[in-house]
């Protein structure tokens, strides 16, 4: 059987992706068996290994040359060609991904500030890939806890307003199809409500007892093992310790307060719902440290583990 | 100089309270020197202690005896009998606390349903002290963070729409007085954002720009030191080991959810702008565990150290 192939971006090349991928990779051990293939430049890569005294072995990680207009490299702010750079590097990733050359895609952080002056008219990752696939799941994985989110990049009001049975049963169904395949064995899902102690009876809103409620009874009467509404406050206390049941979160910042809070460092941003695997650490492109040696590879160094992982299981 | 007086309510006699309560006052090395005030009924003290195996020193534990219709206690489940009772402990504490009888008052946990069953009109301690005080803040207090809530016991859709200008900087004052009081030097506030990502200048909501912001520069124009808003899913890991910067939190489980995580076991909670300190430990009465000797004391000392500590500095 020949090694699955795994992709990995640069990212920014003004943050701390091109370092945390050589920390990564010049780690092996920690790492799936795979072919891994760097979307990105020679001259970052390169730059970046001289910078850290780190050589990758290049029989183990090719080095997809992206054509770029990047000039010398500037570290450390959002810049348009960094911007324009970083996104080209994941437009041909995911080309490659959804081709079938790469079974896995391990992104790298980028600035949505650079795409933007750097005319990308997509937000970041996600944004990109929801306009070919509408049903990807964001889910976060850690040891601690797996958090899945509802909805994410939209204004609170607005993500209230998608609290509808039809729009939670339809996701539920969706959620327990794509972690199925990515998860072996029974799936639980436990689901946060949405008011202050999930409504407490309709005292403290209705949603809970109007939509949530009907759409777990359907999901249930579908065959998943899902309960809830739980308060917020309390489920993501309950589920810590507990990645196996996985907490559909019904915004985003109930969902990552907790998730952030609990698996710095080492918590991995899974993009599900997918024809293939996509992670990335679970942190920015840190500007502030950015070429200064001291990022923490802990997070990519996960992502790519779990990226491994996953594909195996799914594709 | 005499001892100051610390009122204890014994809570719901079904629930944990009546045995945190022993079991923090039976280790008074851990506690402030003072003169305690358990607002209850004998029997029940008794019933707990003989239980426990442990005996309160009757010189330096005062029991006030408050009438009530309880017969034999009832443990492990919402009750009107323990309900009625533990509500009039404490409406007496607060009978006491208000004439300066006592100046710090300590909540054990009460049960919502148990009030309800008994008749009682008030959804918690916090509601009756409402009443009397609308100026009262809920805060939250750890070794590793401080939380105030601007609003607390509302449906998600209304914390939304408390959010204006007005009405937030109004409460940074008003917070900004009461802290100030109950804690020596300079007080720092962060305030979280509502949307994720803090609105992501306007693309994901409008309330950062059009409310808080401008909230913010009033308050910081009247001589706080305030800032934000900042991302929610960043800056309560922000605040994590800095107790001394209070974080503000917009509603009720954006503030909790991170807290309880970060704080169980020995998480305070703090009502301030009232004539007197409030504190309560972090959880509920427990019924699944209630006499059977394995709650755990810590959240309930840490809450009467807590209101010896601010008490004194206050009143």
């Amino acid at each position: 059987m020949s090694l699955s192939r795994i992709g990995i971006t640069l990212g920014d090349p003004g943050g701390i992706g091109p370092e945390i991928v050589i920390k990564s990779l010049a780690n092996p051990k920690r790492l799936p068996a795979a072919h891994y293939v760097l979307f990105g430049a020679a001259a970052i890569l390169e730059n970046e290994e001289n910078a850290l005294g780190l050589k990758l072995d290049r029989k183990a990680v090719e080095i997809r040359e992206i054509p770029t207009s990047l000039g010398e490299i500037k570290k450390g702010a959002a810049d348009k060609d960094n911007g324009a750079a970083s996104f080209l590097f994941f437009q041909e990733a995911v080309e490659a991904a959804r081709t079938g050359e790469i079974r896995a895609l391990v992104t790298a952080p980028v600035s949505k500030r650079s795409w933007a002056l750097g005319g990308i008219p997509w937000r970041g990752h996600t944004e990109y890939l929801e306009r070919f696939y509408p049903g990807a799941v964001m889910t976060f994985w850690s040891e601690k806890m797996t958090v899945a989110l509802f909805s994410h990049h939209l204004a609170l009001r607005e993500a209230i307003a998608r609290v509808t049975r039809k729009n939670l049963s339809d996701f539920f169904l969706a959620l327990h199809e794509c972690a199925g395949k990515a998860r072996p064995g029974k799936l639980e899902f436990l689901v946060a409500g949405l008011n202050p102690h999930a409504g407490e009876a309709g005292i403290l809103g209705r949603e809970e007892q109007d939509e949530i409620r009907p759409a777990i009874e359907d999901a249930r009467s579908a065959g998943l093992e899902i309960s809830g509404p739980y308060p917020p406050d309390v489920v993501f206390r309950t589920a810590l310790g507990h990645p196996e049941k996985i907490v559909i979160a019904l915004y985003h910042d109930q969902g990552l307060i907790a998730f952030k809070l609990d698996a710095f460092a080492t918590g991995v941003n899974v993009t599900l719902g997918l024809p293939f695997i996509r992670s990335s650490p679970d942190h920015g492109t840190a500007f502030d440290i950015a070429g200064k040696n001291m990022a923490d590879a802990r997070s990519m160094t996960e992502a790519i583990r779990l990226a491994g992982e996953l594909s195996s299981r799914v594709f």
